[in-house]
């Protein structure tokens, strides 16, 4: 069996192009070094292998179903979030007080990253608990956070964020689940919320959902949503739950599973809200804030949705990768001798292509997911004086890091497949289930449309335009210190091109504003997506290139790994960059091929 | 539910796109007109709704298994055989004299694609039991095809092609099955064959497996491989096999069932070749023929491979384009009005370049399939002087026509998926399925790679170049004659010019290819395949925008059929034909970056 994960690269990206290793400067993770972080990523990739990895196919073979009224999972999963929760990694990154250890994010995005890669569906419980706990970190008063917060940190509990409905998926203004003030100060919620993952099972002592809801005679759209917390059990004064019959419904129905084509292993639920009985909940901060505090989960979310994408892509590089170096067939065209041995198919230049193709788009991706959790840290632990430019910078990095991934680790999973030909198309190998698996990615949390009007509609105008110059600094900041480095002349060249097609067409689009509908001016934000996208991931691949140019000229070991690293952003440069053009005509020339287009004339 | 299948589209590139209103003017074909044609298709279309799209997801949901030593399918797949064979469609294409209508091929073609169309995995039985009596229609001797050709005629017996082995999938110059001579003239097998669709099932009398094998002796590599009919059932003096256990084993035993991701209807078998007992088979021709001859199902294959692909992209277009129309969903970024109704998810700009991505991606296939069916009937009975161009150009096609659809429908889906949201990545509907089942076309019939290197490696240097003449004649023909039509300036422009980028960067390639080593030469293989094929596709995009225009001058009704038909035609120039640069100038300058890349690098 190939690994899931590469433990060398992860240790590239954080210790070689990321400064990780600088972190324990800064006095919250003072008490930290590499060989703790290494220590916990080991510790990680050893709870994942044993406790996770071990159930991926039968958790997609058995999918969720209903028993007994009753959500019933393969058991193995109960067995991993025990050992998730034992290993601590459900405080990890929490303050000292609260039981963690003050990891910093990029870290634990990489110690998330082991699961994610192992199995993604027994993997997504953990992560929602994760980003529940943290959202109601910031914005859930002192009492809420000791009723609700703590069980998630301690694993007891387990969160989701519970906002689409049935009308209403991508159109979040449009939800009618209602929350009516009871006399206590606490509401009333009641309503369906649709595709909620991790909505019931019993993993859990309880599980806390993050509910977006409308007080009555509250305003229409988006400024009429507030956000509530809502336990499945009532909660005791004692801030417990009792056990089997002791326990009190909060009257949170499921009203049925949905039937996924991957990522089986999550089960998603329809949920009724106040069905038989009053489903209690508590407003979170201010009324009619609701979306905006719900946001900061679902950001956390997208990119750890990119993170998903990433490992799912990369432990299908990986068996295609292992099984390329051991399948023999058929020999190089120079060779017309038929009794020559069949060579190993990677070998072969077209096996090479598509492997190359999986190495980009898996390793592009790990590095952009760790650079934005490495902004997260720079944003809560950074200098002072960069934060406002970090903020920007990341929040126009998230449709990115959300829907680049997603994209493209599917297109390495299809060469996956590809490589492995008939072998990858059947059970008896992982890739055709990755490949199921990520198929969600670019949907969930905001599909690629949404990405792409966020990013041009919002993330590019941001700060009146400086979060595209930060962009812009940086890059330039990084295409100037690469110059000396060895091997790094075709994605210089090809990322300063990249570069250069992309500002000019948003500097075209943004011009042209003014004169268009707003349907007009995004009606291409798929190709400004596209377009940065590839570019942003061009930047990652310069900045692998010169971590591995330094190690090269440092004549470090491991030189096969680094050449590697150059030949793959060689690849990106010729292969990949030479795309943003394409999507820059359409942006920057306001195409109107598809507004055009009449609805009668499909 | 949506329809499987367009009638209207299939009407327009039969009659309006492509001539074949001109056939019955040809002697073999007197007897039809567009109207015997039309009662035909509209025959199919009955049969395959009624007996075929009645258990896809039934196939899908309860895939074959071995049951009492037997394989078991759905019982649904035994009744579509009967009504397949009840309409005549096993012989439709034959001779008057062997039960046949003498239909044309591009209308058997069409034909065909409906039962591709409405369920995949159980057309498979009757799309390899017609190739391989057209095969033996060719190859084998008049008594042979008495014996073994009629039985499939007359639907009674089924067919298979077994060429890959455990250890030679893609590389069949290495399969090791032997054929041993016997007294009687006859040959005995041995061996393993892998993925053998059909290769075992109950729907049929008997089984004929059209086997390569090599003779005791023969020589290594290809020129050693004969082709051999090889009977389930021993065959009595009568004909006939007896029924139950009258029937007398040839010892071809089932040695497992492969579990694919998708196309579960059709079992795919592991056989084993002279197991407890002789397997006796009879040469086809002469030997060392065996590959040679093979191709000739071989390429009648990929192009219904390619057409199978167009039909599951075009089913999964329907599909999507009818949830859109219907499914409502957020207004359109003008409107700011929070109390204004959501309008159907049709309107938004990005699920209209969505659904105009699968719009060219599964009518361009579907033309470029018809048109390869067309060029085969007009081998068979066009103008003798036209006859060795047109083998020419359609050697040229099929490459193309196998693996541009099996990708770009496979793109198509995942666009399917995606305008359908959480609902598409569910089993509620069948995109999800129709995406699981065309992943396995763009690897069977030989692999993308394998397609590449026919290509460029064969195709494009045939007949001394003659080949990409033809080609480039036709197009320039249909250029020139689309000047005048209005609304097709922006894919005339853009055909034109992709045509340039293309034949400008095969005359490079070839000019260079005597200082390369054929390593060097192949090593940009799939961008020739990707640079031609697009090339092709807009042609073939130009073609229906001339149809179009016409009709629309002729101010016939169904104007908004053809209006979207010129929005495609332009999405097709503006979106598509540009990439075609990218690949004209990797394999313009022999980009060395695949080969390269070291096995130890990765």
């Amino acid at each position: 069996m190939a690994p899931f994960l590469s433990k060398r690269d992860l240790q590239f990206q954080l210790f070689e192009v990321l400064d990780t290793a600088g972190l324990p400067q800064r006095s919250r993770y003072a008490d930290h070094s590499c060989e703790v972080y290494t220590d916990i990523l080991n510790l990680a990739y050893n709870v994942a292998e044993k406790y996770f990895a071990n159930h991926t196919r039968a958790a997609d073979l058995n999918e969720p179903h209903i028993e007994g009224g009753k959500v019933k999972l393969v058991p193995e999963a109960k067995q991993a979030m025990d050992a998730f929760r034992d290993a601590g990694f459900f405080s990890a990154h929490h303050d000292e007080e609260l039981g963690g250890l003050q990891l910093p994010w990029v870290v634990m995005q990489a110690v998330q990253a082991h699961f994610q890669a192992a199995n993604p569906g027994t993997a997504s419980y953990t992560f929602l608990t994760i980003g529940n706990a943290n959202l109601q970190r910031v914005f859930a008063s002192p009492q809420q956070q000791e009723k609700y917060m703590r069980p998630l940190l301690e694993g007891r509990w387990f969160g989701t964020m519970a906002l689409s409905e049935p009308h209403a998926g991508s159109g979040l203004a449009d939800i009618t689940t209602t929350a009516t003030l009871r006399e206590d100060g606490t509401y009333s919620l009641s309503g369906t919320k649709m595709w909620i993952s991790a909505g019931e099972h019993e993993l859990s002592e309880n599980i806390v959902h993050l509910v977006l809801a409308r007080m009555r005679g509250a305003p229409a759209g988006v400024k009429g949503i507030s956000l509530f917390l809502v336990p499945r059990y009532r909660i005791g004064v004692d801030g417990r739950v009792g056990q089997g019959d002791e326990k009190q419904s909060n009257h949170v129905v499921l009203a049925g599973l949905n039937h996924k084509m991957g990522h089986r292993g999550t089960t998603n639920t329809l949920l009724n809200f106040g069905e038989g009985g009053e489903t209690i909940g508590e407003i979170v901060g201010e009324p009619g804030r609701g979306l905006a505090q719900m946001f900061y989960m679902m950001n956390e979310a997208r990119i750890g949705v990119g993170m998903g994408a990433v490992m799912s892509g990369y432990a299908g590089y990986l068996a295609s990768l292992d099984y390329a170096r051991d399948r023999a067939q058929g020999r190089l065209p120079s060779n017309k001798d038929p009794h020559a041995p069949a060579i190993s198919i990677i070998e072969h230049a077209d096996v090479k292509r598509l492997l190359l193709r999986q190495k980009v788009f898996v390793e592009g991706g790990l590095a952009l997911g760790l650079y934005a959790a490495s902004l997260v840290d720079d944003l809560n632990t950074g200098p002072e004086v960069q934060k406002a430019d970090t903020a920007l910078l990341l929040d126009l990095l998230t449709p990115i890091a959300k829907s680049w991934p997603s994209k493209y680790s599917q297109e390495a999973l299809s060469d996956a497949i590809q490589v492995m030909g008939g072998a990858g198309y059947t059970r008896d190998y992982p890739v055709e289930m990755y490949y199921r698996d990520n198929r969600l990615n670019p949907i969930h949390e905001g599909t690629e449309g949404i990405q792409g009007n966020d990013l041009l509609g919002r993330k590019l105008t941001a700060g009146q335009g400086r979060a595209l110059e930060v962009l812009l600094e940086r890059v330039q900041t990084d295409l100037k210190a690469a110059e000396t480095l060895e091997g790094t002349t075709e994605i210089r060249a090809a990322l300063a091109q990249a570069m250069q097609d992309c500002t000019g067409a948003i500097r075209s689009i943004l011009g042209k504003a003014a004169g268009l509908s707003p349907d007009l001016f995004l009606a291409n934000a798929n190709s400004a997506l596209e377009m940065v996208g590839h570019t942003v991931v061009g930047w990652m691949w310069l900045r692998q290139a010169m971590a591995a140019a330094r190690a090269l000229a440092q004549a470090r070991g491991d030189g096969h790994f680094y050449r590697g690293k150059l030949q793959a952003a060689r690849f990106f440069a010729v292969y990949e960059l030479p795309k943003v053009k394409l999507h820059a005509d359409l942006l920057a020339s306001a195409d109107t091929t598809t507004s055009d287009m009449q609805p009668d004339w499909f």
